[in-house]
């Protein structure tokens, strides 16, 4: 793709999710988001099919973006609670980064348009610490319970915390991060005792 | 209030309910929530001042409904774990029950209307819970963490284990909250190892 093009598509992006967040996803029509991202609303078409496809590939995109970010240096070699931490760090710093990503995903994954998603590229992804993950079950060094359980506990609260509309009362420190980590190894690790 | 009076309310609050979920915030007018509940627009103006009233009341409402739901039976002489475990399969129950109810939720919460809501109503009824855990820190049951971050591992995963939509490959079954449980009491309770 021409560096151009990138431009564009980047700025509908960018304007998509800010008009979204603002108005909802009913009311942001493809010509207040053209108007938003300074193009036609022919240049938007070029992209995307229609409405419903520029949503559901801005959410693809972003799901994308968080998992790239997530599994950024990420060493299958490493210690599993080592490997984990780094995912777990990487996710805190692109979530409280990205407020505005994950505002539009969590409206977007509680509409009838999540249906539509195909979640396979993401997982993708992911699918190095997924399988260190299950690694770690086999070597009794976590819990074996289904993934999506695992998830709840190891990747979800990172949502939560770093959401500053849902949590507004917390400060997530750099000591409340390694807390908060910690409270998460402990739910997927085998207890010994 | 009169019967007739708390019929018409609940039809509203189903109707606000059914139809956001459906079109969303910004498309769901008065007018068509009035129709929806079969009720006249001057009947809900009646009870809301206006639109966003509306809006932030039914969600206030929702929370005041799961924060008794969740409490219901809880017995504060009762050893922590066993409380806690009360609270999570009344959670559980009614949010797997009511999955409209929180979709609404979701959606508001991610919405600028979540500004606008004192939450101390719901943080009352739960009050009894949060003098538990923090009695449980206290006689180092368990750890001595700020409630946002406890809450992420004791009550959020409940949310979203019980949200179909969310985890659309997941079947919580009795097996599943319990085990699930466990986990996020491993995560809070103070280690001894």
């Amino acid at each position: 793709m021409r560096s151009q093009d990138l431009k564009k598509k980047e700025a509908i992006f960018e304007a998509t999710i800010k008009l979204v967040n603002e108005i909802g996803f009913a009311a942001a029509s493809v010509a207040k988001i053209a108007k938003q991202a300074s193009v036609s609303p022919a240049t938007i078409y070029i992209y995307y099919k229609n409405k419903e496809d520029l949503l559901v590939s801005i959410y693809v995109e972003i799901k994308k973006r968080k998992s790239l970010a997530s599994m950024a240096g990420f060493d299958e070699s490493s210690p599993l609670k080592e490997s984990f931490r780094k995912v777990w760090d990487n996710s805190f710093q692109f979530t409280s980064e990205n407020e505005d990503y994950f505002q539009y995903a969590e409206q977007f994954t509680n509409s009838p348009f999540n249906d539509l998603v195909d979640g396979t590229q993401s997982t993708e992804i992911f699918q190095p610490f997924v399988s260190a993950l299950e690694s770690g079950a086999k070597q009794k060094i976590i819990k074996k319970v289904d993934f999506d359980i695992l998830a709840a506990f190891a990747l979800h609260p990172i949502t939560i915390l770093s959401n500053v509309r849902a949590s507004k009362d917390i400060n997530m420190t750099r000591k409340n991060i390694t807390v908060a980590f910690e409270m998460a190894w402990d739910a997927i690790r085998l207890n010994k005792d």
